[in-house]
C-alpha cells in the first residue's frame, strides 16, 4: 500500500537493500528517513570479475532482487556491496579467531584499500544508478599482543578484513586517504547526492 | 583518595580534562576507562604562534590545569585541542547563523585542514608528553540550501569550522587525508600509542 500523505511521502518509499546495522546507521545519522529490507545473495567473485565490478554488481543485484519482491511498499532500493582489498586479494569475513589473526597481521603496519559500490534502483522507471568509491587505509604496526587482544573483543568475526574502522578498531587506523564512511560502509556524500538527484529524497525538507 | 583495588588501577586514573562529548565517546570507543574533569581554559590564539603551536599550549595547559586542582583523583591527565585551519585562518565555532553560514560558503567545493593537539600530563612524575596531527578534509561544492538547511539542524552552532563530521555533515564530506578521529576530536591511534607507552592504559588488558 502507497502511503499517500505528502508529510511521509519519500521517507516511505526509500529501502535500504541491507542487513548492515552500520549502513542503516549512516543513513540515519545525515536525518534520511527509510526501511530496511535485506537482500539475500551469495557474495562470491565472479570469474574474470574485477573487485569493482564485484561491488557494482552486488549493490544493483541487491537494490533489484528486494525491489522485485511483491508485497514490499517503496519505489526506490538502495543496495550497497563493500570489499577489503589487500594488494590483489579480497578480504572477507574471517571463519574463525585464526584466520582474523592472519588477516589483521597481513594488513599491520601498511595500506590497503576499501571499494564500495551503490545502486539505486528506481521501482517505477524500472532503471538503476550506481557507482563505487575506494579508500586507502593505513594501519600501524601491531603487536601480537594487540591482534589477540582485538579478537578476543569478538568485534572482527562478522567484518570483511577482520576490522571495523568506527568501533574499537580505530586504534589501529593511522590514516585513511578517502572517503570515511565508504569504509564504514556506504559512501554517504556519493549516495545522498545520487538519492537527491533521482528524487529519492529531499535533504534538510521539514517533510523528507 | 587513590583506588586500591588493581582491577581498576589504570582506569580510575586516567582524567580526561575535557568537556567535548566527541572525545570522551573516541576514547570510550575503544574501551578506554576515566573519569572526566573539563578544563577551564580561554582558547586565544597568541600573537606570533602558529595554528601548531597554539594546539599543543592548549593541549598541555588543559591536561596541567586541571591536575593541580586538590581534590581530583588521578595521574594521568589528558588534554587536547582542535582547530579548523582554511588557509592561514582559524575558523572557531560560529557566534550566530550568519556566521556559521560564512564558515561553510567559505569550505564549499575545496579542501581545509583540521589541527588536534593532544597531551598527557603525568602528575606522579610532573611531565607532560604531547603531539599534533593535521588531517585535510575536502568538502562538495555546497548549494545555498544545503547550507541553510544543515544550520537549520542546530548541529554547526558549536562546532569549529562549522560543521561536524561525524553527524549530519558527513553529507558534505567528499574525502579525507590523514587520521578521521582527529577531525572528530582526538587522533585515536596516536592518543592510545602514547597512553600505553606512558603506561597509563593497557588496551586489551582484561584489568584495564
Amino acid at each position: 500500500m502507497m502511503p499517500t500523505s505528502s508529510a511521509l511521502e519519500s521517507s516511505q518509499l526509500l529501502v535500504l537493500a541491507s542487513a548492515s546495522p552500520r549502513r542503516r546507521d549512516l543513513l540515519a545519522s545525515v536525518g534520511i528517513a527509510f526501511s530496511v529490507v535485506p537482500s539475500e545473495l551469495p557474495e562470491e567473485l565472479l570469474p574474470g570479475e574485477t573487485p569493482r565490478e564485484h561491488v557494482l554488481r552486488l549493490s544493483r543485484e541487491k537494490a533489484t532482487q528486494v525491489a522485485a519482491q511483491a508485497g514490499i511498499a517503496g519505489r526506490w532500493f538502495l543496495g550497497s556491496d563493500t570489499i577489503v582489498l589487500r594488494d590483489d586479494t579480497v578480504l572477507g569475513k574471517p571463519r574463525d579467531a585464526a584466520e582474523a589473526a592472519d588477516m589483521l597481521r597481513s594488513l599491520s603496519g601498511r595500506s590497503h584499500q576499501v571499494i564500495s559500490g551503490y545502486a539505486v534502483h528506481d521501482r517505477q522507471r524500472g532503471v538503476t544508478e550506481a557507482g563505487a568509491v575506494q579508500t586507502t587505509v593505513w594501519f600501524k604496526p601491531l603487536t601480537a599482543a594487540e591482534i589477540a587482544g582485538y579478537i578476543a573483543t569478538g568485534e572482527p568475526m562478522d567484518k570483511a578484513g577482520a576490522y571495523a574502522i568506527q568501533g574499537i578498531g580505530a586504534f589501529m587506523v593511522k590514516a585513511i586517504e578517502g572517503s570515511y564512511t565508504n569504509v564504514v560502509g556506504l559512501p554517504l556524500c556519493e549516495v545522498v547526492e545520487l538519492l537527491e538527484r533521482l528524487g529519492a529524497i529531499r535533504l534538510f525538507d521539514p517533510q523528507g
